[in-house]
């Protein structure tokens, strides 16, 4: 049977019917009246997303184009930067901070294991001249399942005083709180095709005051990736280049879904399903890649022993049309990645686990029967209950 | 009556419904199979239009995006290079170059006049120690319609030997002929809102191998625009970055269509179209911007006298949901421009020439009965009978 594909990637994630009819009608022109009205709307719905009075910016890019802008708008050469790296986005991000020639700093932890805010702290506190401009952190890692703890960490930065925190929320925004001014935090990046539910091609910048002020002092090269220009287009309702405006349009129709979910009742659901995902592949016997307490509430990383990770992998895909993902660079084939991030429902959760369950016996694992199915349950029914 | 809006401006041109449905059809993993089959087909029809045998890479951006790549890619800090510039876009390259600290001579024409190939000549020519390591042309400006003519000056850049030869082929490339690898074009630029006839939201960059020499020496600072890293994961069929999948399933059906109608048809089709315009709207007593000569088989601009540009705009709008864009700058409400690019059939020439021909005389025009619509019947029906 073809064309029954279900993605339980970190991203793309599904995209709802809604939102695909939305994505498929004609184009507007992007410099008319109707795409403005539009594109005001959708500024309004992305401030409520992040829960922010600040800019909210669009580009038509992926998470890591936005995740540049996030960085390279506010530094100037040789300036200071931590950069918390625990897989392989905290790695992209100390890439690009060294391909403008930031003075950056790798705060590492292993792959699978959060950062420890106790480094940042110290880093900071002993920072007297302030000399570092920025702290660049990957909030949920996507390569691992990892959530960093942005909150303390966004602490000891805000103790600093004078640097930026700068956040990868691609895998976390509108999957976990991040009240953005509530934290104070600066700069958040995201993309389209994780928690948006809404096909890859935007990414989008949050930006606050203080960074403002920095912005006007940095002096990386930037033309396309400017928030400056897009910033003063965006308050005339417009862009500086041409936006996409399918996928805008696209974007007002899952936002608007969201609204109507409400970001108490989305953030429940991952939660719900980050345990029931867990619970079933610990009653599975499988073990997981992070512990519980550092979760992930998009992804959970699973590093079987017993059996081959791509071959779980290749069989949910030939039997039964699960696109899980695999481990990127050292973790390449050592463990899998089941995606429960943005438009997945309890009952995808339930398919998936059962899924699991039967690739597990025909890979000649001995399970209790049901196992895995009746974890997923308990963990879905009695948080729904609670709730 | 709702959602008939014709879309005569120079992108986003109007998406073929089989264009549209693949569009909305549920994402698949950038990471898959199935999708690296994709690519590749579609890498190849790249090629096929681009008429080389050179990378064709596929950037998530808007054309300016890829017109910064096809810049920032092959150039260090303080190459001298020469920037054609006789309109917006032209000198929106000259911004770029100016904004990563490049030696940036400006060749300039009046906004409506065409580039002299002759200007380029002598700067190359008595560039004796080779500095000039760039020139680059808009070669169809979207702003005025003026065709730059490529041809004469990139001859003149084959002489001087050392520099490269980069263009701007966003409203060209699809819609007349640029035989990259005959004629030794270096770099091309597109974007795909324009007669790739797919939404905005991806951006094209072709490079031949005399560019991945430059780019081996290049020293401007860049990561997500980098094209070496395009490079590197394209010849294994998937991108460095998460790919705008529905957007390139989209494509690969527009590109499909368009091999389908043959290449020297879809040039006959918009050479035809250029001449129908021109001669309707000179039958309608109007000026046009540009002469015969230098004129963009992608879009005309027209500078109405005896009527305001801008009320010719709104009451083709109101009356006949027909979109045209208007003029940009020191041309904003000087002009308005006719789209003739991309998915743009013999009728709606004649839909688009019928009711502009109506509008004039609501605006209290003397026009002689018909005459638009029959010069650009003549037109059409002249240049169909000659193929």
């Amino acid at each position: 049977m073809q064309d029954k594909l279900m993605l339980m990637i970190p991203g793309p994630t599904p995209v709802p019917e809604r939102v695909l009819l939305a994505l498929a009608k004609h184009p507007i022109g992007h410099r008319s009246s109707e795409f403005s009205h539009i594109f005001a709307d959708v500024t309004t719905k992305l401030q409520w997303l992040h829960q922010t009075k600040n800019d909210v910016l669009i580009l038509t890019a992926s998470g890591t184009g936005a995740m540049e802008a996030a960085i390279i708008n506010f530094l100037s050469k040789g300036d200071r930067v931590l950069v918390g790296e625990n897989g392989k986005f905290g790695q992209r991000w100390a890439e690009v901070c060294e391909a403008y020639g930031l003075n950056t700093e790798r705060i590492q932890a292993e792959w699978g294991k959060p950062l420890d805010p106790e480094v940042f702290r110290e880093k900071l506190e002993t920072d007297k001249e302030k000399s570092i401009k920025a702290v660049i952190i990957t909030h949920s890692e996507t390569s691992t399942g990892v959530l960093n703890d942005l909150e303390t960490i966004n602490r000891h930065v805000k103790a600093h005083g004078e640097a930026l925190i700068i956040v990868d929320a691609v895998t976390s925004l509108g999957a976990t709180n991040i009240p953005m001014d509530e934290w104070g935090i600066d700069v958040i990046g995201s993309g389209s095709q994780k928690a948006y539910m809404i096909p890859p091609g935007l990414g989008f910048v949050a930006v606050s005051e203080k960074a403002w002020q920095a912005y006007k002092r940095a002096d990386l090269p930037r033309y396309y990736l400017d928030l400056g220009k897009a910033r003063k287009d965006a308050h005339k309702n417009t862009t500086p280049f041409t936006a996409a405006v399918n996928m805008i349009v696209a974007l007002r129709e899952s936002l608007t879904m969201m609204q109507e979910e409400g970001l108490a009742n989305i953030f429940a659901r991952h939660s719900r399903h980050r345990s029931a995902v867990r619970s079933a592949v610990k009653a599975l016997g499988l073990p997981l890649l992070t512990s519980d307490d550092c979760a992930s509430p998009a992804i959970t990383a699973v590093a079987p022993v017993t059996v081959e990770a791509e071959k779980v992998r290749s069989l949910m895909k030939k039997h039964f049309d699960i696109a899980l993902a695999g481990g990127q660079d050292h973790l390449n084939g050592k463990i899998f990645r089941i995606g429960h991030l943005g438009y997945v429902s309890d009952r995808d959760i339930l398919s998936a686990i059962s899924a699991l369950e039967a690739t597990l016996q025909m890979l000649g694992l001995e399970i209790p029967p049901g196992a895995g199915v009746n974890a997923a349950i308990e963990a879905i029914w009695g948080q729904a209950h609670q709730s």
